[in-house]
């Protein structure tokens, strides 16, 4: 792989603190002509599948040879392991703690479990792995002067909890992954689910929803499904918030089924 | 024009979501050496009329050669236009919704009518423009590979739905165009249009406010009316929050008028 | 110093609105090779003393040569100076307001007071020096054209108003100094002011906190005292919210003591 130079951080550190910026410096220090990319640091704190489904949609957005810093990171200061992974022309860079999994399942990958002596990187704080940890690296690897293979020997990579989409008698069951700043309900159906269903419509706390193939398709403040340009279910009012609209947080449970066929 | 390989990006996308930091991933694809400002993704959720605004009060602020990108776009997905501007040194990229309408009345302003296939962009997703149409032409647009005149046909501009300021027997009527993050108000109310006055007083929900050169010439708490730092009428409260103080959102009215004379 | 080519930007602007960007654009406009990164815009408006805090803690995280711009303002357009300080191979750009009078008391720290005519800057508006004097001076400095020396006549820095840290009677007492995005409550008590007890608890709000290493050593939902990955005290609840807990905000007094010796 050859490095695009292009570094990106994806955190739930929020952008009110230094936290994030402190993180460019540390890269800024060992790799001076990074071009570093803030793909996201409002992932909810804590919630490693969120991050871990941005992660999995977006990392094709960025040239081949990108480094992506990935850091949710609820057992920082433990001895939850360090991981680079490469795969499809990328490198990540997470905690093991299930981040980077959907990454890890696909055919040309290969992880591996950092071994922070041996790379150089100091004694690190307790509380701050982003900074003292996976930004360095970042850092090594976007330079060129380390590959992924030379951090440390091959590792397994610990799966998510959850399993993210469960199917029944027909139906389908998901959740919903993300609510982003528009109030849109982000699922973790993947497009490719719907292929299944001849006419289908979705059920969301006991609301039947339609499919259309764009906001403006339906009538102002109505409700839609949709595929979301990162190919998976969305939910989304056409100049509202649906997130306000159905009262829903992430986590809950969204269903697709055929749509009914219609009495006289 | 020179490109000065500036791109800047101005959407209501906030800054939770990935949206954005995809958008820098697809213009570093194109252009490495592109240098990126995010002027502000805190537009209020489709309100043209806010990003209209300070695209104009801002774009001179960046080196001439420099690419604008803006999308509040709530026709996404339909047969509206993708526009690049040229004017005063400037390029322009938006939505064809009034977003670059001020800009293109300016007298050296040429628009023209994005076609997508001629470009070679490939068929963009029905809600994602800012990544599949946006984010691509600006880049291309700041390495110098595609001139704005070679995007497509010269087109016309649509204009913003409502005029900004009315004038009626001697008052000004303007609006809060956008509360910033100290509650100031801001309206679209330019500087030039106080010369009429001789002693001018703003009138914002049945409250008088004087006129003031700075927050600092007032008592703390006390509110102040004020030429602001991009030459509109601002109401403020020095220590404190215009917004909150008067209940005021964005699109409420505002009257300047002359001062009446003191009864003794 | 030899300038790094970075540049940081710290202010209480937010990052809604435009500010940010346009002093971004200023400064590519002056030096164009700058890279520069947004350190923090979320300190509480107008709260120099988190600003102060931040800015001591993290500037050594950037690599030496760094120009680091803070601008929390609220006396913008009086006569308050702008100031330039060199201290540990960084160079600092901020309102005289206590600011840099952390740094300022370093020992090989020299003061500046900007001279805004001979240094070229033109008249400043009378809200925004961030954009017509911070963010100018330190594209200049960053640039190597001009060297903090020559910017004006040396100068005596303004102290904050108030002191950090008092000591009493075996007790040390503290404040709140920034309540983090994870709702984490920092102080400005240093690493080093634990070393005088031997087993020290911490009191906040009549609830008494004891100290561990890091979140995962308490059990979940349980609070705990740690010294933070910026080497102060921190309060902090694992997998929750210190602020929501406590219901503390900012400035909230904070005190260490010897924890009591256990009756039978």
């Amino acid at each position: 792989m050859k490095p695009s130079g292009v570094v990106t951080l994806l955190t739930d550190f929020g952008l009110r603190d230094p936290f994030v910026g402190v993180m460019h410096g540390v890269i800024l220090g060992r790799f001076p002509q990074a071009r570093i990319v803030d793909l996201s640091h409002g992932v909810e704190a804590q919630c490693v599948d969120e991050a871990a489904f941005w992660l999995e949609r977006c990392f094709s957005y960025f040239p081949p040879g990108t480094v992506h810093v990935a850091v949710v990171d609820p057992e920082v200061g433990t001895a939850r392991q360090a991981l680079v992974l490469a795969s499809q022309g990328h490198v990540f860079v997470a905690p093991d703690n299930g981040l980077v999994s959907r990454l890890a399942s696909l055919p040309d990958a290969e992880a591996f479990a950092v071994d922070i002596e041996s790379v150089g990187l100091g004694v690190p704080s307790r509380t701050f792995h982003g900074r003292d940890v996976f930004a360095p690296l970042g850092a090594e690897l976007a330079s060129g002067r380390l590959s992924p293979s030379a951090v440390g020997p091959r590792a397994l990579v610990r799966p998510l909890p959850t399993p993210l989409v469960a199917v029944e008698s027909g139906e389908l069951e998901g959740r919903v992954v993300s609510v982003d700043h528009f109030g849109n309900l982000i699922t973790d159906i993947g497009r490719e689910r719907l292929r299944s269903f001849a006419r289908p419509v979705l059920e969301i706390q006991g609301n039947e929803i339609p499919f259309a193939g764009t906001y403006a398709e339906v009538p102002e403040h109505e409700a839609l499904a949709l595929v979301s340009s990162f190919d998976s279910v969305e939910i989304a009012v056409r100049g509202g918030n649906a997130a306000t609209r159905f009262g829903v947080h992430r986590g809950c449970p969204v269903r697709i089924r055929e749509a009914r066929p219609r009495s006289k």
